[in-house]
């Protein structure tokens, strides 16, 4: 069963090497094991619902509980403390475009604010239940989860919103064919989720993010269903499209989307490099990104990332092993590792795997072949597990992501780095931080960070740290021009950064569009703008 | 000097092979020659101007007269029979983005209507002066026509948004790179144009669309300015520049734009290929464009386009020896071509090549080599010139456009063509149509047509021909779910079919957001929506 305060399934665990206590508390000190509240408890805590009955609305307290939070790093503090303050009145699981519809009219009727939920995988407070009188009902598209029609000539394929990753890939390779969208949430995020939040996945470089693959869909709104028809391009006017993409629920609910598929490529192939250091490694994959064949996936740590993922890998003789033969190649201490992915025919992933890798040895790169490219395969959706074990350990993980023009990444990793590193050094805590590029575009790349750091004693005082620690990276990154999010969303946490990018008229046309489509502001409101 | 009444710079003509007037007359019957009204007598038409003087306005007759209209049917027939009735009341050529706001005040202030002017080249009635009592102001934004910014590292260009496609290629080839649009007006059409157009380049195959490469721009609105920075790519909710694209004036006029730009190409070829008939020509270029290897473009006739364009290339002897030969190789009268466009690396183009001439060998393909390809990219631009001298023959001759997938393709084709060569039968006309697919993608791809008729001894007549042509076309192109413009966006003429696509609630959004911009409509009223 999935867990009800943490991530993925109760069944799984990450178990962290054995030397990883040691090294985490190097790092930044001994954790201080959490108590954490338990199930019986919580549920005790929900009050009572105050929306009236509704043959699809289910106002059991557990199920509202589980339906009450994200896996925002706030989200984890307040289930796992017994701080969580407000849950949904109901949660409704509607199994046709119908019954949503009928769902947002009562809700329409009773004066209830909506928030649609998808996996509940959002990262920065997409769930959060407003504060207020009104009442709140989530509507989950969790039994809005099938293949509703497959075109294979026209390489079009049309699910619930609500399918989650595996189930969408499931139905897709029955058939010869694949999305491709693959974001660390893959295992729990749906369909709707990725269009809402603008979700890219791990392998976009060659497969595009999400705005790429949806085609069209159909979102339900207070004032009427915006269907969006699947047109390979269009020059008539804007694109409705790109005004469902990224809305984070607050014009609708989408209840079905297309998506553009492709045959399920011949190969696939994980390389891994090792540079000498940072500045060769970036030159490397922007070379690499604006040279024009194509790649399916690259992923450049920083040297500490590099270090901490062989250190956390824990098997001690063959890190051992692989380190002293980088260092006799000239790898060391500053060494970074690149992994580098090719699918499609074999004849494209030959010629792209030997131009990318010549182009890596012109900048010192060394070819560590295809292990640790496998090893990072296997592992791809693991991650988010070891969040799991470091918490009951005593330690906070979170991450944070941007995307700037190639001429700022070096400077603004650096600075989003120094900036976690050092909040909470007036407070004698200490923060590990580390740093990869995993999007790559001709004109940037994304940047992706992430932060561990000491529970406190109290969940309240841990989130005051976090809250420090968040803020001043988020200031670090629109000082730089980045987007506040490359592929997690707004929500809550990034909203009061959203303006930089959007400017003030831009966010003021953005809620007269949500206005227009909401009029009585029912939908998901404190997100997004 | 640029005509004043017709197409392209007046020292260029493209001569008809002599042949072409008996084939011609064959098709649709003898042409009456057109008596043309004068430039002298359509400038004293020119009424006084309603606008208060200001020192950027230019209330010349000519020049009003200059930028009454674009490159529409309709705007044809007025312009040549003096039909014109409306003229902007002025002209502004501002050369800052500062002139800009000062201009859209000045109209505000004296209630005039705004026409945001490019390259003048519209074909769907983007330019028309609204009727009514308000005074017209057209901006032309010719005189905004630099590279203001070039960015190698971030491979990032900045321009005037009136930079037209010639300019624009020759600041960024003496850098060594390339845009890589290359819409048929590329002669005159301007960056800006193409933003608000959605436009599509005969290479979008390779370089993607307007809306892959215009990163951010300045819009400059009556609520203020938009800023769009050049981000790589966002998640921060929806995308603003969307809104812009395809936006035709209706929220503003642009000022600036940055593109992503890329490194010339070391290589590129143009081949041609003969299928037996449409069936296997069709079925070539949707597995080629399924297949996911790069090329940069593809165009492929039907039958009635072969035949037509091989008989009025007028080099008779080498086309009946072409024929002869086609003839040996089981292409007889259904034979359909096709140019393929290969650019990149010198590897990328060779494995390109062979895998695209492999493909068309199993669809009975006969390769014709480079000769027909290169003769496409010499007259790439050149075949709006023949409009002129068909025009004065007494013909009339247009091309309309949408996009469908690639299940429709076939039966959207037929019903477009036989639409338009059935309208005029009732009255005893003869129209001569042929089409193309030039724009393709996984899921389906651009149809082009052309037709091909005489034109009545009145401008009146004629205009009632063509519409009775334009809305049959149309209906066939909504009937089968096509987008109502693959590349020339929406103007006046394909406004009344622009619901069957965006729906009436999303037209209700779209006019939601253009009022948020120009709350007191005065920007561009009559086109888009």
């Amino acid at each position: 069963m999935k867990r009800w305060n943490g991530w993925g399934d109760e069944s799984v665990d990450m178990h962290l090497a054995p030397t990883a206590k040691a090294l985490l508390a190097e790092l930044v000190g001994e954790g201080e094991p959490q108590q954490d509240v338990s199930l019986e408890a919580t549920i005790a805590r929900v009050p009572t619902s105050r929306l009236p009955a509704h043959p699809l609305v289910d106002r059991d307290p557990e199920v509202r509980l589980r339906h009450a939070a994200g896996q925002s790093f706030p989200d984890w503090v307040h289930v796992r403390s017994g701080s969580l303050a407000r849950f949904p009145d109901g949660v409704a699981l509607p199994t046709t475009a119908d019954e949503v519809r009928s769902l947002l009219r009562y809700a329409d009727e009773v004066g209830a604010r909506v928030i649609p939920y998808g996996g509940g995988t959002s990262v920065v407070g997409h769930l959060t239940t407003p504060a207020g009188e009104a009442p709140v009902l989530t509507i989950a598209t969790t039994r809005l989860n099938t293949l509703t029609h497959f075109d294979e000539t026209n390489r079009l394929a049309s699910f619930g919103a609500g399918v989650t990753g595996p189930d969408l890939e499931a139905a897709l390779r029955a058939r010869g064919f694949t999305l491709g969208h693959y974001p660390q949430s893959f295992e729990y995020s749906t369909l709707g989720g990725w269009v809402a939040a603008r979700s890219s996945g791990q392998q976009s470089l060659g497969f595009g993010r999400i705005e790429d693959m949806f085609a069209g869909g159909t979102l339900h709104t207070p004032a009427g269903d915006l269907v969006t028809p699947p047109l390979p391009a269009s020059a008539a006017g804007p694109d409705l499209r790109q005004m469902v993409l990224g809305s984070e629920g607050r014009m609708g609910i989408l209840s079905e989307a297309t998506v553009r598929v492709r045959a399920l490529p011949d190969s696939e192939r994980f390389h891994a490099v090792f540079f000498p250091d940072w500045a060769h490694g970036e030159q490397a994959v922007r070379a690499i990104s604006q040279e024009g064949f194509p790649l399916s996936m690259m992923r450049l740590s920083n040297a500490l990332e590099t270090r901490t993922n062989l250190a956390l890998a824990g098997k001690e003789r063959l890190i051992k092993g692989l380190q002293q033969y980088l260092e006799l190649r000239g790898v060391g201490e500053e060494g970074c590792m690149l992994i580098l992915g090719f699918t499609g025919s074999r004849e494209l992933v030959k010629l792209s795997r030997r131009k990318a890798l010549s182009i890596c040895k012109s900048y010192r790169g060394v070819h560590m072949y295809r292990m640790l490219g496998n090893a990072w395969r296997k592992n791809r959706f693991r991650t988010p597990y070891v969040r799991n074990g470091l918490w009951t350990m005593g330690f906070g993980v979170d991450t944070l992501e941007t995307c700037v023009s190639w001429s700022r990444v070096g400077q603004a990793m650096h600075d989003i780095e120094h900036a976690l590193r050092t909040a909470l050094e007036p407070e004698g805590e200490r923060t590990h931080v580390f740093t990869h590029l995993s999007h790559f575009y001709s004109t940037g790349s994304s940047i992706y960070t992430t932060y561990l750091f000491r529970l406190a004693p109290t969940g309240e005082e841990t989130l005051r740290r976090w809250h420090k620690l968040k803020s001043t990276a988020s200031e670090a990154i629109v000082k730089h021009g980045g987007t506040i999010s490359h592929q997690h969303g707004v929500g809550e946490d990034h909203r009061p950064y959203l303006v930089h990018e959007k400017t003030p008229l831009g966010i003021e046309a953005l809620k007269a569009n949500c206005r227009f489509f909401d009029p009585n502001g029912m939908m998901n409101p404190g997100k997004l703008v």
